[in-house]
C-alpha cells in the first residue's frame, strides 16, 4: 500500500496547477465582465483550449489511467465552468467519447469521435425524461423504431446537458427498440445529429436559477419522428442499458473527482474570508463554530478523496465492474460532502455567499444536482445495500461451511 | 392553554384559503407564460391586489395581533412570489411600514406610510453592506453627516430587497451619524427617496441564480453624497440600532410564518409526486425512505409552527422584548427546517426538483437565504446561548438562596 | 389560542417544584451512598411516597387532564429514578392502572387497581418477545389457550420493566388466543399474578450496562403452562390489540413528557458545568461550539415541549384516537431530541459525562432506549407517513371537486 | 499509489482471521456463562494469550510498521474485549510499552517493559483528573515534588483504564514538577508501582453502566504523598507533555484501527439480524430505511478505513509529527462513524440491541467514549482548524509571491 502519486502524475499535476494560476483563474476574473453570449462557446474558452493543448494538457480522461486522471480532474474541479472544457475533459463529452471509442463503428468514430477529441465540436447525451422516474431504465418512454434502413426516434428528453450550445453537433439518444423485451434488453442508443429534421430544442432547463450558459445549458429536446440511418445505432439493438452502465461508471467517478476540487475551492474561500472578516471583536476564523466547519471540511474532504482514489485504482486494476460497489459509494458520498462544505462556506460569506460575486452558490447548485443526477442517492444506496447483504450472507455461509 | 384559533382568525383563514384557490394558484400558472418584464410590478399583481383588497384581505400585518396574523402569513407562504404582496403584507414593506408607524413623524407618515398602506408604492431597506460583517452593527460603514439642515449619505449597500423595482419610491437607510459614540448609539436611520441625486442603483444581486424579479429583486445601491432634508431622519440621531431591533423582531417572525407555509407546500408537492411516480415496481410513496421523509417533514413542521405561534402569542402578551429569546429561536429553527423539507421534496422530484417547472428550487433558495439574512443563525445562537446561561445561573442562584 | 397554564396546574407545578427541591434532589444525593439492595423498592422511596402523598402530589396521571399532567410529568422527568414513582406516576404502573380502569371488571379493579392506586404494590406489562419483531403485533408468539374455566399461558417475554421487583405482584400479559383470526383480533390480554406456578423470572435485562434496579429492572420472564382463572382475561378474547393501542397512546405521551424534563436537566447541567470549567484560557461556556449546543438545546426542547402539550390538549379535547398522528409525532421527535441534548451535555462533561457521578449517561440510556421501546421510530414514521399521504390525497381531491 | 497490502501483512491477516474464528469467537460464547470474577484477568484470557503467542500473533504493535498493524488491529476490533489483549496489543499497555521503549532507561525497560512485552503484567496510565478539563494539559493539578533522591506524588486521577486489575503492576503518572514553568514544560511523567504506599485505588468508574471488568476497569486512583525513587522519572523533568504527545499519537490510531473493526462487526450483525426478522410481511432487510443504513454504513466505514490507513502510512514514512493533522482527522472522524453504525445496528435489533445478549450496546459505549477520551473531538477540531488556516494562508501567500 502506497499513497504517493507516481512521477508522471505529479508532473502533470504540477503543469496543470501552473495552468490554473496562469490562465484559468485570470479567465474567471475576465469572465465576469464578459457576457456569456447565450449558450455558444465563448471566445475565451477557445483561447483557453488552445493554451492548454499547447502545453499537453488535453484529453487526460482517455489517455491516462483513472488513478492518474483523478488528481487532475480534481484540480479542474476548482473552476468547473472553465477548466474541464479547457483540457477537453468536460461532461458530457467525455462520456460520449468513451461510448464512441468503446462501442462505435469505425465510421462513427471518424465522423464524431475525432472532432470531439480535437475539441472542434461538442455533444449531448439524451437520457432523462420528464414524464417518468428515469433512474429505473425500464421506465424510458422514448421509442426508436426500425423502418427499412432507418430508425425513427420519438420522445421527449430533458436535462440534455450541453445541448443548448449550437456547436453540440451530435446527440446520443437512449430509447426503446423493444418495449416488451427482457427488462435490460429493451433499450438501445442511437446517434442523432443535431440538425436532423424533427429535432426540436424546446428550452433551456434551469438548475436553481442557473442556466449554465458556459456549459451549453441543459436542454429540453423533443424528437418528432426523427429519421436517421440504421448505421447510426450504437453497438446493436438491446445494448442500450449495457452501454449506459458502461458510460455511467466513469462518468460518475469523473464527477466525483471534480467535486473534490469544488469542495477544496469552497474550503479555501472559507478560510480566506473568515480570516479577513471581523465580527464581535475577532476575525470569524477565531470563532469556535467556524473552526468546527473548517476542521470538519478538511476531514470530510480527505476521506472522500481517498475513496475516489481507491475507486480509480480498482477501475484500473479489476475493471469497472469490479469497482461497481465503490463507484456507487463515491456517488453516494461525494456530492453530499461537497454540498456540506459549500453550504458552510456560503454561510461564512453571508450575503456574498449566495450572490454572483463568489463562485460558491453556483458550485453548490452543481453539487446539489449531482445528488440526483445519474441516479438519485437513494437508488444507489438501495442497490449497494443489496450487494452488501449478499456479500455478508456469503461470508456467514463461508464461516458455517468452515465448521464454525 | 388552548390550541384553537379564535373565530375571527378562522374566518380570515377561510377567506384567504378561498382566495388562494380562486386567484393565487391560477395566477401562478398564468405567470409562467408571462414575462416578469424586468423588476417592475407586473399587471397580474395589480389585479391580485385589487381582488384581495375587495375581499378585505389586506394589511393583516398591522391590523391583527400576531397570533391572528401568523396563520394567515403561513398561508401566503404557499406562494411567496404572489400572495404576500397581493394582500399588502410583503417584505420589506411591512417592516418599513412598521418603522414609519412607530417612529415616523406625522409628515413622514403622510408622505410615505399612507401610499404604502394603500399598496400604491413600494419601499426598500438598506442595511447590509458588502464590505463588512453587517450582522455586527458596529461594522456599518455608511456615513450620515449633518450639514446645515441636511444630512449627507455616503455608502454602499447590497441586498436591498425590492429596490430594483422602479416603484420602490422610498429607501430607509442605516448609517452612522456618530462613529465614535457608544456601540449602539452610533447608528441612525434616514429616509432617502429613490430619485434623490446621488442614489445609484448599481446592479441586481442574485440568490442562487435567481434575481427575484417578482419581488423587485435585490439591489446593490451606492449613495454618493446624497443630500436629504434633516427632517428625513427617523426618530433621532443614535436611534438607528434601536429601530433596527424593533424592526427586525416582527420581520423575523413574518419570515418564519411564511416559511411554515413554504414547507407545507413542499410537503404537499412531495406527497403528490411520490404517489404518481413509479420506480422499481412501486410508487415512490410506498418506499421506506420516502416515507421517512414525509413523516419527518410533518413532525418538523408541526414543531416549528407551534414555536412560531407561541412566539406570536408572547409578542402580543408580553411584547417584542419579552419574546426576544423566542424570536431568536424561530429564526434559528424555522429556515433550516424548511430548507430540509424542501431538499427532500426536490430529491423526490428528480430533475424536476431543481428546475423551473416546480416552485421547489426557488422556494429552497429563499429558505436557505433566510439562514443568513437578518443575521446568520450562528449569531443568533451565540446570543441566545448567552441569555440561556444567564437564566440558568440566576436559577441556580435562586436555589442556593432558597437554602438548597 | 393561549399558551398559559391554568391556575390549578400552576399551583400543582409550584407544589411539585418545591417537593423536588425539598425531597427529591436531596434523596438523589443520599441515594448515591445507599445501595439499591437489589430490585426491591428501597426504604428511601417509601419515604418519598409518603411525603408526596401527604402534600397531595399523587396519581396525577389519572386525576388530571393530560394538559395539566404534562407539565407535572415533565418536572418528574428531572429525576426519573425517583420522582415519578414518588408521586405514583411511574411506568409501567400508570399504563397498567389505565388498562384496569378502562377495561377491568369490578373484581379485577378491587383486587389490583386499588392497591396500585395506593402505591402498595407494583405491576409489570409483558408484551415484547425476544424471538420476533414485536412492533408488528401479529408476530407475537405467546399463546393463551382456554382450557375449561382456565386460561393456560405459554411464552417468553423480555424487557418486562419493573418485573424484577418482588413487589410487582401482577403481570399483564399479551398473547394470542386466536392465532388464525383476523390480524388485529388474534391477541388477548390476561392478568397473571406473579406467584402463579409456572411463572419464571429468568434474569434481569440490561440497558447499556444499566440494570435499572430502582425501577425494578427489566425482566426476562417465561410462562410455562401458567394457569389462571378465565376471569383474569381483560375485556374479552381478541381485544388484546385494541387494549394495547389504548394503553400505548397515553404511555407514549407520559414518556415524552418526562423526556422533556430529562432534556432540561441535561441542559441545566451543561450550563452549570461549562461555566465552571476552564480550558485554553476561557470557561467552556464562552467557547463557540458550546454555545451552539446550548442554543440548539433550548430551541429543540421548546419545540418538542409545545408538540407534547398540543398532543395532550388534543387527547383531552378530541380523544386519543383523534390525537393519533400527534402521539406518533412526539414518539418520533422527543426521544431523539432528548438523546441529542444529553449527548452534548455528556460531551461537555468529559469523562464525568459517561460516569456514575452525573446522571447524564443513565438519562441518555433511557432516552436512547425510548427510540425503540413501544415501537421503534421507524415503525411510527412509516405509519405516520401513510396517514399523511392519505390526508394529502383527500385534500387534493377536495380541491379538484371544488372545481379548481 | 497502490491499495493492496503487502504479502507479509496479508499472511498475518489470514492467520489472525483464522485465530478469531477458531479461538476468539468461541471464547466470546463461553465468556457469557463465565463470570468475569471481578477485575482480575480471567483464566480464559490466559488461554487465549498462550494460543495466540504460539501462532506468532503477538506484539504486532511494536514489531510491525503501522501500515501492517492497522488491518490486524482492525480485526481485533471485532472482539475488543478479548482479541487485543490476546495478542498483547491492548490499551493502555501498548502506549505504556511505547513510552518505556522510547524514553525509558535500561533499568526501567528491564523491570517493566520486558514483562509487559511478555504479557506477564499489565499497566495503567494516569492522566485524566476529575477536577479539571484535562484536555488542556496546563490544567493538571497532580504534583510531583522532588525531595532528596525521591519524588513525592500527590493528586487524584480517574479513568485510569486497566488499573482495577490487580495485575496492573505499574502506573505511569502525569503530574507537574514545575507548575510555574513554560506552558508545556511544567509536566513530568513518573513510574509508580501499584503497591507503593499511598496509592489508593478508590473505586471503579463506569462507562454508561459498564464497568469493563475484562479490561481491568477504569479506576479512580488517589496518590497520597506517594514516594518513589528519583530514578522512576521518565526521560526528565518537564518532558511530560512531550511524552504524552508522543504516546497519544499512536494510541489514537490504534483506537481508530480497532474502531473500524467494531463498526464492521456492527454492520455484520445488522445484516444478519435484518435478514432473519420479519415485520409487516417482509424481512427488515428488504425495507428501504434499513437498506439506507446498510449502504451508509458501508460507505462511511470505507472512507474512515482509508483515512486510517493513509495516516498509518504517513506515520511510517514521514513520522508521527508529519502525520499530526491526519491523526487528528481520524480521531475526529472514526469514533463518531463507528457510533453511527452501531446506533443503527442497535436500532435494527430492537430491545436486543441495548441488551447484554448482543455486543452492540457495549461496543457503542466504547465508541461513544472515544469521542471524548484522549481529548474531546472539539479540542481536536479546534487545533486542526488552526493548522488548516495556517496552511491555507501560506498557500495564498505563495500565490501572491508567484505574482498572481
Amino acid at each position: 500500500m502506497d499513497f504517493d502519486f507516481d512521477a508522471t502524475t505529479e508532473k502533470l499535476r504540477s503543469g496543470l496547477l501552473d495552468f490554473m494560476d496562469s490562465h484559468v483563474y485570470p479567465a474567471e476574473r475576465r469572465m465576469e465582465g464578459e457576457s456569456s453570449g447565450g449558450f455558444a462557446t465563448p471566445q475565451l474558452m477557445e483561447e483557453l483550449k488552445a493554451a492548454a493543448r499547447e502545453r499537453g494538457l488535453w484529453n487526460f480522461f482517455c489517455e491516462l489511467p483513472n488513478l492518474s486522471y483523478a488528481p487532475l480532474a480534481e484540480i479542474t474541479g476548482w473552476s468547473p465552468k472553465l477548466a474541464p472544457e479547457a483540457v477537453n475533459c468536460s461532461a458530457p463529452d467525455t462520456g460520449n467519447m468513451e461510448v464512441l471509442a468503446q462501442f462505435g463503428t469505425l465510421e462513427q468514430k471518424e465522423q464524431w469521435l475525432r472532432p470531439l477529441l480535437d475539441g472542434e465540436i461538442r455533444s449531448a447525451f439524451c437520457m432523462t425524461e420528464p414524464e417518468v422516474a428515469s433512474s429505473d431504465a425500464t421506465n424510458i418512454e422514448t421509442r426508436i423504431r426500425k423502418e427499412g434502413d432507418e430508425y425513427v426516434v420519438d420522445g421527449r428528453k430533458w436535462y440534455a446537458s450541453g445541448a443548448m450550445n449550437p456547436n453540440a453537433k451530435i446527440f446520443i439518444v437512449m430509447g426503446k427498440t423493444d418495449p416488451d423485451g427482457p427488462r435490460h434488453r429493451q433499450q438501445s442508443m442511437i446517434l442523432v445529429p443535431r440538425d436532423t429534421p424533427g429535432v426540436e430544442i424546446v428550452r433551456p432547463m434551469q438548475v436553481f436559477g442557473y442556466r449554465d450558459e458556459w456549459h451549453g445549458g441543459h436542454a429540453e429536446v423533443r424528437f418528432h419522428g426523427v429519421r436517421v440511418p440504421a448505421s447510426n445505432l450504437i453497438a446493436g439493438e438491446g445494448e442500450g442499458f449495457a452501454i449506459s452502465q458502461a458510460r455511467l461508471g466513469p462518468g460518475r467517478i469523473h464527477h466525483c473527482m471534480r467535486l473534490i476540487g469544488m469542495a477544496e475551492r469552497g474550503l479555501a474561500l472559507m478560510c480566506e474570508r473568515t480570516e479577513s472578516r471581523v465580527a464581535f471583536g475577532r476575525p470569524l476564523a477565531e470563532q469556535g463554530v467556524i473552526r468546527e466547519w473548517i476542521a470538519e471540511s478538511r476531514v470530510r474532504i480527505e476521506q472522500a478523496r481517498l475513496l475516489v482514489l481507491k475507486t480509480a485504482w480498482l477501475m484500473d486494476t479489476v475493471g469497472n465492474k469490479g469497482a461497481h460497489t465503490e463507484i456507487q459509494s463515491i456517488k453516494i458520498a461525494v456530492p453530499s460532502m461537497t454540498e456540506w462544505v459549500l453550504d458552510k462556506a456560503i454561510q461564512a460569506h453571508g450575503g456574498g455567499g449566495v450572490s454572483q460575486d463568489f463562485p460558491l452558490a453556483e458550485l453548490w447548485a452543481g453539487a446539489r444536482t449531482l445528488r440526483l443526477a445519474d441516479g438519485p442517492d437513494e437508488v444507489h444506496r438501495r442497490s449497494l445495500a443489496k450487494a452488501e447483504l449478499k456479500r455478508q450472507a456469503a461470508q456467514r455461509a463461508g464461516r458455517v461451511d468452515a465448521g464454525e
